[in-house]
């Protein structure tokens, strides 16, 4: 279907598009980085909370105007959905644009180097183009495949595995989390499935590459919206990975509007087929064993 | 102390040692990305875990050798503290080099761009020259100022903490962490501190560094070796940080031989001082707070 759009004369350019992109994102960039500069400038002198918080939301505001201001000049039949103007929309099959201006804005308040612009694209609903871009690493991630061949997994014991600790901080949200990491990092012994380590870089689109390039086995995350995950979608199947949760409740690997919408997910990079295994149904096997130690979290 | 045995005629050329140090953290580097190809070139055709590991034990051992025998070339009388060979050497008053050829062995091992060589250089058992090179990102810290004026830091919750998993996984200890976690984490109605969020990137030397910058407000890591915060610690000093804990049972701030061979150690950033508090002051007092979340957990 998505084929059908795209091709459809004249409906859009998807190399046009990922170009107009990777420009964009990187001046997006730009003003994130003299944002930060400014805040960091007027925190010398200013000591309250609020007053930071005010201004990053302002920055978050800014980037986002400049974003969508130039997608309205250079595509004005496309829709537009934002995480700081996101007032309910539905995604629709009409093209549109999923942006976060500053996903991570937790370390770019802190000045740790793990923020991003994420600028994604979909047509008939499915995520179709996405550039990430790491204004203070300088680092960008596109649809292009990013990996060679991909590298096996023994088992879940073997994995690098990211996660969050979330926002919300309630008793029984944050045990249910808690209890799940220490399924996954305690002995065996003990039940546990002794997974190489847990890594934690609050950044949704940062730590969805990062499952692309193969430097994490798969991340969880609860509770992020489509526009954190939707230009790191496009990125991750490029790369052969494959994304599991959103409304779906059977694991279809299936990257829709069903899943863009869902705000749980767990992403799993390219593992090396072994005999009479598919890739999905590898990723399917590691996603089913996951699961099954998580308990069910709601965003 | 130490500025009497860098300043005795001939003895030690702090700018020169650096300048040397900078130079074999990148000629390190350069074998560690090799090093890594290498495995991942192996592993998409062999499939044990057992395999892996001594690949990276080998690329690990290499690296050690190759920056001990630049070291011992350019000075010979020098002493050596190296991971690797590491049997036990006490870290005496003479000059000493303190290296991890690859902190972050987990990370190298997945392709997270989380690793680093790290080469500190201890006089008077004090750490003097530090160097922190992650080549996959390649960023390089030195022990050279980082940042500009140090922002304020109004209370715990308003902090943004590393921590790490660790390696031991028992129940007891695993707990005693995810408990911290937890009471770090929490809402404060719930007796927790509620701090900005919590990170993980498995690697010491790196996280010091962040702190160093002020990218962190805090890290704390039980169970690290000399080699892993010897460099970090010049580096996290001389930007204004500060670091506890260690063989000291008080918080005297004291970066020394007891600090640096202790094993347990929470590294704070310079926090602007507020009328009436010395920097050391303001540092303590987070420290202090920090404990008193912790449980007492054995390297």
């Amino acid at each position: 279907m998505v084929k059908d759009l795209v091709n459809r004369p004249g409906a859009v350019d998807v190399d046009e598009i990922l170009a107009f992109a990777i420009q964009l994102a990187r001046d997006a960039g730009h003003m994130i980085r003299e944002g930060q500069a400014g805040i960091f400038a007027s925190q010398s002198t200013t000591q309250t909370k609020a007053n930071a918080v005010d201004l990053v939301t302002e920055v978050d505001k800014a980037v986002e105007a400049f974003i969508f201001g130039r997608i309205r000049a250079a595509y004005p039949s496309h829709q537009f959905v934002g995480e700081e103007t996101y007032d309910g929309q539905v995604i629709t099959d009409e093209p549109t644009w999923i942006v976060d201006p500053i996903d991570g804005t937790t370390n770019f308040i802190h000045g740790y180097p793990m923020s991003a612009t994420s600028i994604g694209f979909t047509v008939g609903g499915v995520p179709t183009v996405g550039v990430v871009y790491n204004p203070f690493l300088d680092m960008l991630k596109t649809r292009l495949p990013l990996s060679g061949r991909p590298r096996p997994l023994a088992d879940l014991g073997q994995a690098l595995i990211s996660v969050d600790i979330g926002g919300s901080r309630r008793p029984s949200v944050l045990s249910s989390r808690l209890s799940t990491f220490e399924k996954l990092a305690g002995e065996p012994e003990y039940g546990g499935k002794m997974v190489h380590s847990l890594r934690t870089i609050g950044c949704a689109s940062l730590n969805i590459c990062q499952v692309a390039s193969g430097g994490q086995d798969m991340h969880w995350e609860i509770g992020c919206w489509a526009w954190d995950v939707c230009a790191g979608l496009c990125i991750l199947t490029e790369a052969g990975g494959a994304a599991f949760g959103g409304k779906h409740t059977a694991l279809t690997g299936q990257v829709d509007t069903e899943l863009l919408v869902g705000r749980k997910y767990l992403f799993v990079r390219d593992i090396a087929a072994g005999p009479g295994e598919t890739r999905l149904k590898i990723q399917r096997r590691f996603a089913t064993e996951f699961y099954d130690l998580t308990d069910n979290i709601e965003p």
